[in-house]
């Protein structure tokens, strides 16, 4: 019955939450099913069924649903998505479904692998940059260090989001890069975003929720398990236009991440280093099946940018004339002070642009009207 | 008129001899006219018409061939191959014609691009064997040294051949691991085989000629100009099974071998280096132009032999042990949802793994088995 639900099953978003709790990543029978009824209703044939069986409305259940129920049943006890998200709320995150207009239309291509939901610790819209995932093993060199930082630092210098994964090694070398470059870094955790992991980096993935996003497809309390990695790291390939492994041994966890995205059709490029080396030979494997040799970021971005249409940034970098015609100083000052792309908040505009909040919100609210920029959660972007 | 050359210009042997004087290699107008009227022939025309120009027998000639007599004509002057054969007598070395049971058959794809004859010093039948080239530049680093002498050393193991150009840095360090392992060495000069170039090489290229050939186009006392090192290249790469570039700069000569073996069809294959070192970037440049990417010896055999044929050495590789290992994805679940301490009952380890409980128990009563996990009062914990 769906009146069991504690909480309003009927809403999308809370139906949405309470599926990514249900089902485990890649449940491609929950994916079915909520598209099939979507999420909501789906919830409720869930209920009725777990009590007495009964075929969802106008679809006939064969044997993957009867298997899928005895998988979700069982954690409709004590099911309370309210819990989480109030738990994302807290660490001032929020939830991407679906039909948001921030969400990353990358994920579709995974179809039914695609999750009911994100997420999501930072700027939702971090995907309408370009964005290309720097991974490796977390056993690198500091050679390794060397070249993920470079990346990184040129990607972010010419405007394209970093992908990874926020482990030791390679991805966190990436991510610190990313920081330094004042690019816009994402990290796709495999347990809950509030419990960001490893603990040791979490200072710097702190970091990453404050100028660029951190994000889970499983609710927060989630704990990172393996198999929860191997679905993470699907994410990762989706999220990205191209995905680059710098260093990894023969068996390391990048190349699972390579094969997601070679099985996508996505590009996967490999960073070579001395044949001596065991932390280069995953990235040599990945060479010899077919990657693409890249040795620094102008040849990443070579990939990126869909032949013959090379730009050349400046649009990027927010000199678009008269987008401060008719504005007072405090107005163009705190237009000027919003990223070129991707959003702020309230008090990242106030330090920027250096004036006061009052003046700040003033300003914001008349570019509000005048249809300059936009707010969203709290967050304000150009328009 | 014939009359007038004191060697035996009839003989097949001496023509060409003769030819591999009054052409520079790559004279292709002069292959064609030997292919046409064969060697001696094509030199009686040439003393006929130096004299009074006729066409050739049987044939028109055009501006091409009256080009050529410009070329040749000169160089008819005290023509004597008898004394560079004698020279190459002298030094241990043999003639080798397309007719010789010996000839490497593997020149006939240069067609037209072909040598008349070769001038050897050493085995003349070192090409029974499979051959493959080990090339690179001169100015090299010792990380390059050493991968050219590890894989001239795997190979030599082999039975096959190593090619290479005779210089310093990658070529002598090839040409010294074949010779230390008691290999095949060839090395092709630019210049005759009586002066071995460089001269610093020459007690290495000694050894050459002694256990393996040292080979080239031109006749003896013939200096190694410019053109004649890019001529030379083509027949190492047309020699060779495989061309392996094992370290190269950007602008090396070494990748001007490895576009006359693209040319032909062969495979090319590059040594991947550290990105930031200007030795391999003439190597990244050629994998990112398709060249395979090789790191050792067993990776350029497997370019040897036909495919199927040869073990991928996947098997060789060491892989250190972990928890999950030789567990299907349901297993390693369950066995991650046990708390690392302590224990947890049949339906906590439901909600957590997130699989069904039938799965679940058959996964407890697979890890038990296994050793891994235990059963006591009706709770479960890891072993």
């Amino acid at each position: 019955m769906p009146e069991q639900f504690a909480f309003d099953a009927d809403d999308d978003r809370m139906a949405r939450a309470a599926w990514s709790r249900i089902a485990e990543p890649r449940d491609q029978d929950a994916a079915r099913l909520i598209r099939a009824l979507g999420a909501a209703e789906a919830l409720h044939w869930l209920a009725r069924a777990a009590t007495n069986w009964c075929d969802p409305p106008g679809l006939s259940a064969g044997p993957r649903l009867r298997a899928g129920l005895r998988r979700w049943a069982p954690r409709l006890e004590n099911l309370d998505p309210r819990r989480e998200l109030e738990m994302l709320a807290r660490c001032g995150g929020h939830l991407l479904v679906p039909s948001d207009p921030q969400w990353p239309q990358a994920l579709a291509e995974l179809g039914d692998d695609a999750p009911p939901c994100l997420w999501v610790r930072g700027d939702p819209a971090v995907w309408e940059r370009q964005c290309v995932a720097l991974i490796g093993a977390r056993a690198c060199s500091s050679y390794g260090q060397e070249v993920a930082g470079g990346l990184a630092q040129h990607l972010s210098a010419e405007g394209i989001t970093v992908i990874s994964g926020g482990a030791f090694g390679i991805d966190a070398a990436a991510h610190r890069a990313t920081l330094a470059a004042h690019g816009t870094p994402v990290a796709v955790m495999a347990g809950g975003v509030d419990r960001l992991y490893p603990v040791a980096n979490s200072p710097m993935l702190e970091q990453v929720c404050h100028t660029g996003a951190v994000i889970s497809e499983v609710p927060p309390a989630s704990s990172p398990m393996r198999h929860r990695f191997l679905s993470r790291n699907r994410l990762i390939a989706a999220l990205a236009a191209v995905t680059v492994v710098v260093e990894a041994g023969w068996r390391s966890g990048a190349l699972n991440t390579a094969n997601h995205a070679i099985e996508m059709g996505r590009d996967v490029a490999a960073v070579p280093g001395p044949v001596t080396s065991p932390h280069s030979a995953g990235c040599h494997r990945l060479l010899r099946e077919g990657a693409v040799c890249v040795t620094d970021g102008p040849e990443v971005l070579q990939l990126c940018t869909p032949l013959g249409e090379v730009d050349d940034g400046s649009t990027a970098r927010g000199h678009v004339p008269g987008l401060l015609d008719g504005l007072d100083p405090a107005q163009a000052r705190v237009l000027e002070s919003l990223p070129a792309r991707g959003s702020a908040e309230l008090a990242g505009v106030v330090r920027s642009s250096g004036l006061g909040q009052t003046e700040v919100q003033a300003a914001l609210g008349f570019l509000e009207l005048g249809g300059k920029v936009q707010q969203m959660w709290a967050r304000w972007r150009r328009a």
